[in-house]
C-alpha cells in the first residue's frame, strides 16, 4: 500500500494501523475520520466490518508478523481490533523499532489467560482460586480433581488462548464434562485454566484509556448482562451502587498500570460476596463500551486512538444519566440483522449495524439510548434491538 | 465501480451516492458507516476529504450528468455535497429512473439564487427586496441604480449561480463598485441579483429534515457568527429568544415544504426590524449545523441519510443546554491546521478535521463544545479552535 503520511501542522504523526478489520476496527475508522487521523487496517479478507470505511485496507493474516511488519511500514502506531496475534512476533518487532500500542507485554495478559491469572495473582490483584493445567494428561486431570475437591464444586475450564464471546470456556455440569474438555484441550497441546465458579451479584466492566506516559481516563463503570457468555446489554449505572463503581474503577487502574497498557483496557469483573473479582480482560476498545459512543462526552474509541497516538485524553463525563445498550446478532437460521426502518421508527435508538456477513449468533451491532430515566432507555433500546432481531432474554428486567 | 448493493434482511435499499466529496460527505460516510449504510462518493480528485471513508469512490466531474448517470447506476439514491451541479442534466436523469434526492426542483433554490428569489417571493416568503439583472448592459445599470435610489443605499449584488461562503457576493461601499461587479457579471453572461442590505440584530440558521413522504424533524435554530461571509462560530441557542426561534423554524419548514425538499435543507436568515427575512438556502447538510454531531440526539447528516433512503427520521433535541461550534480555517500562508496536541488539551473539545490539502482562508475542520454554560462552553470551543489556528474574530464574545 502507498500511504500518505498524515501530521499535523505541529508535526504530530496521524497514521494509525490496525490489526484485525472487524466491528472494533470500523468505529475505531469512524472515530479516526473525525479526528482527521488516517488509517490503515490488516484485514483478512476485503468484506471484514472495517474496509468500508478504512482510510486503506492491506489483506493478510492477523497472527503473520511479516503482514504486521508491512503495516508497521505504513503507518505511525500499530494497534488492534483483537488478540489473536503471535506475541513472540510481535516482540520481534517493537525490537526492530515499530511503535505497538498497547505492548506485547500488555496484550499478553488478554491473549493468554493463564499468564494472566498467574501474573494477576502475583501481583496481588483479586483472581478466582485457580490452577494452570500444561503438564502431562494424568497430572493434569488429577489437579482438576483435587481442585474441584477443594471447591466443592465443578471448576470454570477454559482454553488460555483463543477463545473469545464464550468461546473456549466450558462451565460443565459435572467433573466429568469438565474432565473430558480438559481432555480434548490438553490432546491438542492447549494450556487450560481451571478455576472457581464465581456466584456473583452482578457482572461488571471497568474501561480505562492510558497514554503512554501513564496519563489515565476513566469512564463509569457499567453492569453487563450476558447470556452463553456473549454481552448482551450493558446499562449504565445499571445496579451499581456508586462505591462498587469506584472500587472496580480503581481496580481497573490498578490492573491497567500493572500491564503498563498504551490504549483502552476493559476490566470484566464480577462483584462477589467476598469482594470484585478480574473475570476477563481485554487490552482493546470493548463490547461492554460502545454506549460512550453516545453516552460519553468522549468514546472509547476516540480515547484509544488518543492514547495511542499519544495525545492529550478527552473527557469521559456521561452526557446523560441514564444509558442502555443492546448488541444486535444474527439469528439462529444465519440471517440478519431485521429491519433497520422498524428499528429507526424508535426515534431515540442510535443503531449501529457492523456491515458483517450475518451468521447465528453473531454480533452485527448494537443499538444505544441515552436518556433520564432507566426503564425508559432500556425499553426503548430493547424495542430497536428487537426490530433488528435480538429477543429479550429472560434475565433482562424493564426496570434495569 | 463494481458496488455491492446492500440491504438489511427487511429489503431496505442501503447504498447512497454523493455527487461531490468534500466535509459534508466526509461527516455523511461517517454516519452512513455507523447506521451499516454504503457509501459511494462522486469525487473530483483522489485526495478530496471524503475519499479516505467512502466505501467507494468514483473520480469524476459533478458538473458532469454522464458522471452522475454512472454513480446513479451503482447506488439506490444519489444525493448531494454541494450544488454546484447541472440542473437540466438532473432533470433528464430523473425522468429516466434515477432517484435523486433532493431533486432538480429543490436544487434549483440553492444553485440559482434569482430563481430562488423570484420563487420564495411569489409564494409569500419573505425575501429582502430584490430585482434580477439579466438584460442588456445599460438596462441593467440602470435597474441598479434605481433599486440603489429606492432603497437609499447601495444594494448588495449576487452572481446567481457559483458562489457559496461569501464568494459570488459584492457588499461594496459605493454604488460605482457595485456597478462595476455587475458589468463584470453581466460581461460574462452571469445573471446577477441585486438587493437590499439588510440590518440585522442577529444572523440565525434554521435546519429541517424532510422525508419524501413529508415527515419533517427540525432542530433548535441557532445563532450564527460570520465574518467577511463565512461562518465563524455557531452558538445554541444564543442570543436567540425562543419565540424567533420558533419563528425561524416555522419558517424553514414553509420553505422546505414549498421546496418539496427530501434530505436536511438549512435556512439561513437575518432576524431584522421587520422581522425574519430569507438569506441563503442549502439543500443538504450545512456548515450551521455540524453541532448537532454532539449536541443533538441525532446529526444533521443520520437524519438527512435518513430522508434520502426514506427511512423514520431520528428525534433532534438537544443533550445539552450550551452548544458552541467553531470552524478551523487554513491560515494566511497556507498552511494548517495547527495542533492537534494542543487542541485536545481542552479536554470537552470535540476535534474534527476534514483531511484537506490547506489553502488560505479555507475550512479544514470545526470543533464543538457541548455543555451547560454558555460563556464556559464558548471559551472552550475557541481555546481549541484557536490552537488549531483559528483566531477570535473580533465580533466574537465570551458571554454569547
Amino acid at each position: 500500500v502507498a500511504v500518505t503520511e498524515r501530521t499535523d501542522h505541529a508535526g504530530t504523526p496521524l497514521t494509525v494501523g490496525i490489526v484485525g478489520a472487524g466491528q472494533l476496527a470500523r468505529m475505531l475508522c469512524e472515530a479516526a475520520s473525525a479526528l482527521g487521523v488516517a488509517t490503515v487496517v490488516l484485514a483478512a479478507g476485503p468484506d471484514d466490518a472495517a474496509t468500508q470505511v478504512a482510510g486503506h485496507v492491506t489483506i493478510g493474516a492477523a497472527a503473520d508478523p511479516q503482514a504486521i511488519a508491512d503495516l508497521a511500514r505504513c503507518c505511525d502506531v500499530v494497534t488492534f481490533d483483537h488478540e489473536l496475534v503471535d506475541l513472540d512476533g510481535l516482540v520481534g518487532l517493537e525490537d526492530a523499532g515499530a511503535v505497538i500500542r498497547p505492548g506485547p507485554r500488555a496484550l499478553a495478559a488478554a491473549v493468554d489467560k493463564a499468564h494472566q491469572r498467574r501474573t494477576f495473582a502475583a501481583a496481588g490483584l483479586p483472581v478466582p482460586r485457580f490452577e494452570i493445567l500444561d503438564g502431562d494428561a494424568a497430572g493434569d486431570v488429577a489437579a482438576l480433581r483435587e481442585l474441584a475437591d477443594e471447591l466443592g464444586a465443578v471448576p470454570v475450564v477454559k482454553a488460555a488462548r483463543g477463545g473469545y464471546d464464550g468461546r473456549g470456556v466450558v462451565v460443565a455440569d459435572s467433573l466429568e464434562e469438565a474432565v473430558d474438555a480438559v481432555r480434548g484441550w490438553r490432546a491438542r497441546g492447549v494450556t487450560v485454566v481451571a478455576e472457581a465458579p464465581c456466584s456473583f451479584r452482578c457482572e461488571l466492566a471497568a474501561l480505562v484509556a492510558r497514554r503512554p506516559g501513564g496519563e489515565v481516563a476513566q469512564w463509569r463503570c457499567v453492569q453487563t448482562d450476558q447470556l452463553e457468555g456473549v454481552c448482551r446489554e450493558v446499562m449504565v449505572p445499571g445496579a451499581l451502587d456508586e462505591s462498587t463503581a469506584l472500587d472496580a474503577a480503581a481496580l481497573a487502574r490498578r490492573v491497567a498500570e500493572h500491564l503498563g497498557v498504551v490504549g483502552v483496557l476493559a476490566v470484566e469483573l464480577f462483584d462477589t460476596a467476598d469482594g470484585l473479582v478480574v473475570n476477563e480482560v481485554a487490552t482493546r476498545p470493548h463490547n461492554s463500551g460502545h454506549w460512550t459512543i453516545e453516552g460519553a462526552v468522549t468514546s472509547q474509541f476516540e480515547n484509544h486512538l488518543r492514547a495511542v497516538l499519544d495525545l492529550p485524553l478527552g473527557a469521559t463525563d456521561l452526557v446523560a444519566p441514564a444509558i442502555c445498550s443492546v448488541n444486535v446478532f444474527g439469528s439462529a437460521d444465519g440471517t440478519g440483522p431485521g429491519s433497520l426502518a422498524a428499528a429507526l421508527d424508535e426515534p431515540a435508538a442510535k443503531v449501529h449495524l457492523y456491515g458483517k456477513e450475518p451468521k447465528p449468533g453473531r454480533k452485527l451491532g448494537h443499538v444505544t439510548v441515552v436518556g433520564t430515566d432507566a426503564a425508559d432507555v432500556h425499553a426503548r433500546a430493547w424495542r430497536a434491538a428487537a426490530a433488528l432481531g435480538t429477543h429479550v432474554a429472560a434475565s433482562a428486567g424493564a426496570a434495569r
